[in-house]
């Protein structure tokens, strides 16, 4: 039972930390009745203290790896991101009985894994909710609130760079490098897009959702992962023809294979989503996740995604919590991996297409479409002919069927001779009909 | 630290209780692993054994108190509803050391503090999530994801039969009778549908998450409570003409006062919410949340508030929670209630109306209106006329005033000599502009 202030250090004081100061200091009162003690900041970790006018000048040190095994030391809360040398101060506050609050979701999926049986050893917590969906109140109802019942699946935007591009591209009618300049110039996107449009971040998350979801360890080696670098405005004019819009979606699901084995699918693609659908409304940089579970039904949640206030919100509720189990000497919900259900690999993830192809108009075009999709087994769902003549246009919607025979069927059409070109080609997700 | 079985007795078998039994049974190996000790069904209290054919007869009892103060029972669940006899028999459970889940929302709200303070006596946990907004996770993230941070408005559709009718009305263009009569023939409404029609379940809901949001004590009889009996077919049709929907809305609100003194308003009324605000596309019997927090921004939570298998979703949830916590001997987050912020009258709280007059269509009368506005303190934001004549219709939209005088104003139009009647009297919430 502790009675005397909590000690907080904290390694980082960028765009996040700097609000966690913020409000640690604002909040002081406020903090202290919720948790029944008071937190103090012990140190801040930087770079660069002098860039740091804001913080103490007595707190402020370059040396985290001194600050994380302080014996003043009670919590350590990470806002640097990254995999090292981050994990290896992280691991040393695990191993000395620091309680660790991490917003960094790249560590947590690259290698979640050693720091859950780090704190598992060391009796103390690991939580991280700020690491996916920013403010959303995501991961704790995923661990606790619908800890008795089954996901089944996990939908969600979950990158706010790549929904704003996407979102401007529906808009406007842009393609993806107007819109991406345009995310660049208003902030929303870095200089070095990469880990956002390529689907690294997303995927990251989608690693950590998987994990919680379905109580089985997901590594970012397991996501398949594709970037929107590829969506054109032609994709977008397609989508928008059938009544949807594309999103960068991390989907994680978990589906009965043969009538008896489980098995988790995880993968961040595009998407075309029916303006229907919840999701297709979330717009600009928010982030939202759609979550059906068997008993609970569908479930969504939607906030902001990013920024430093919305990420210390997240930061400060997972330090309130554990502060709390310090004070009555417990530990809260651990890792729980024991399903250990297998990992799907793309191609045998059923899916849906859209497939727009520029044919040559002349008869018995569609037959032969037709008879490639026949041929691999693919059932088509809607197909539908447009413009004439030079401008003739296939568009054909699949019903759900094995990821690879999907892809089998676009390479079959794409070498055909009256096919000029594959327009469109994108999966789709959410629709009614399986 | 426990190691054997946790045994759970269950007060109520019906349409939730009945789903409880089955998730406990069907689930039972998961809900181990989950906890890390199985639970087990210690006894199930019903008024007719007789009528429950899918629960072991063994287990089945009349005799509910004997059964919450049994020796071999560790957690209770209680899915009965009502005040009495239940407030007695949880006050027993509590006293004699087991943990409670609770579904019931009219006790909660009715008596939480008698609760909470035996709860904290004894040691042990109250847990009720199922209580508000069923499946949706909502209370956890506020009393947990949301610790670190400053909650200042809670908004809420948490009555899936209201917003069944109203989004009838809307669709359909029907009055509230025939909309009633629909959901009643659905099963959306029950035979006396007063307790949903007059807005008592959504003013019980609003005092729970206002005392959680604010960290203040809000009883049921603190809630401004109007149902939605007396919308009419015409008030749906004023809301359409300016691009707004009609919800009956939960509202949670903090305010400052006089630049200092803060204070606390919960009110449940109809009220016109733009067709973009995330809550107007909440359809059917759905529920929704929309939180506003100072550093989290706003966050939306969306799901089924109500049916069997959604509220035993929630249910299990609190169960694993409270049954982790006795495995580790500890407890989890207790009643926050330190703020004891005073609770505004509804006089006092600050609120917009639409209003809609027939009225004569002569020289001055805009002119006239205008003034009982001005004399009565309340600011404009739009006024226009619709028809001529004998149809002339004066539509005024104002700011946020006090909502004492704005009932004033109203009073004084609805008394001029050239206003026929107030067609259309409404509170507007979500709109931008304060």
């Amino acid at each position: 039972m502790t009675t005397g202030p909590l000690r907080v250090a904290l390694l980082g004081c960028g765009v996040v930390g700097s609000q966690v100061v913020r409000l640690l200091t604002e909040q002081a009162g406020e903090l202290a009745q919720r948790i029944g003690v008071p937190l103090e900041l012990a140190g801040v970790a930087v770079r660069r203290p002098a860039r740091h006018a804001d913080v103490p000048p007595e707190l402020l040190t370059t040396d985290a790896e001194a600050l994380v095994t302080r014996d003043d030391v009670d919590i350590v809360v990470e806002v640097i991101g990254g995999i090292e040398p981050v994990r290896s101060l992280l691991l040393a506050a695990l191993h000395s009985g620091k309680s660790v609050v991490s917003a960094n979701k790249a560590l947590l999926a690259d290698d979640g894994a050693t720091l859950h049986d780090a704190a598992a050893r060391a009796g103390v917590d690991l939580y991280y909710e700020a690491a996916v969906a920013g403010a959303i109140p995501l991961l704790r109802p995923l661990r606790e609130s619908l800890a008795g019942d089954r996901i089944t699946r996990v939908i969600g935007i979950v990158n706010g760079t790549t929904n704003f591009i996407l979102s401007r591209m529906d808009a406007t009618g842009a393609g993806f490098d107007e819109a991406l300049a345009e995310a660049t110039a208003l902030g929303y996107a870095e200089a070095d897009p990469s880990a956002d449009v390529d689907g690294f971040d997303a995927a990251a998350k989608a690693a950590i959702l998987a994990g919680l979801a379905f109580h089985t360890r997901v590594a970012l080696s397991d996501v398949h992962r594709e970037g929107i670098g590829e969506v054109t405005a032609a994709d977008m004019a397609s989508a928008k023809a059938m009544g949807c819009t594309i999103k960068l979606l991390a989907i994680c699901e978990r589906r009965v294979v043969d009538g008896a084995r489980e098995s988790v699918s995880v993968r961040v693609h595009p998407a075309m989503l029916p303006r229907s659908h919840p999701l297709a409304g979330v717009g600009d940089a928010f982030n939202a996740v759609f979550v059906e579970a068997e008993a609970a039904g569908s479930l969504m949640f939607y906030g902001r995604g990013a920024g430093g206030a919305p990420t210390a919100s997240a930061v400060l509720g997972d330090l309130v919590a554990v502060a709390r189990n310090r004070v009555s000497s417990s530990r809260g919900a651990g890792e729980s991996a024991y399903a250990e259900l297998p990992l799907e690999p793309m191609g045998e993830t059923r899916t849906r297409y859209h497939i727009a192809l520029d044919v040559a108009d002349e008869p018995g075009v569609l037959a032969a479409v037709a008879g490639a999709f026949a041929e691999l087994g693919v059932s088509i769902q809607t197909v539908r002919q447009e413009g004439r003549g030079d401008a003739a246009t296939l568009v054909v919607v699949t019903h759900a069927a094995r990821d690879a025979d999907l892809a089998a069927t676009v390479r079959r059409l794409a070498g055909m001779p009256f096919v000029r070109r594959a327009a469109s080609v994108m999966r789709v997700e959410g629709m009614a009909s399986e």
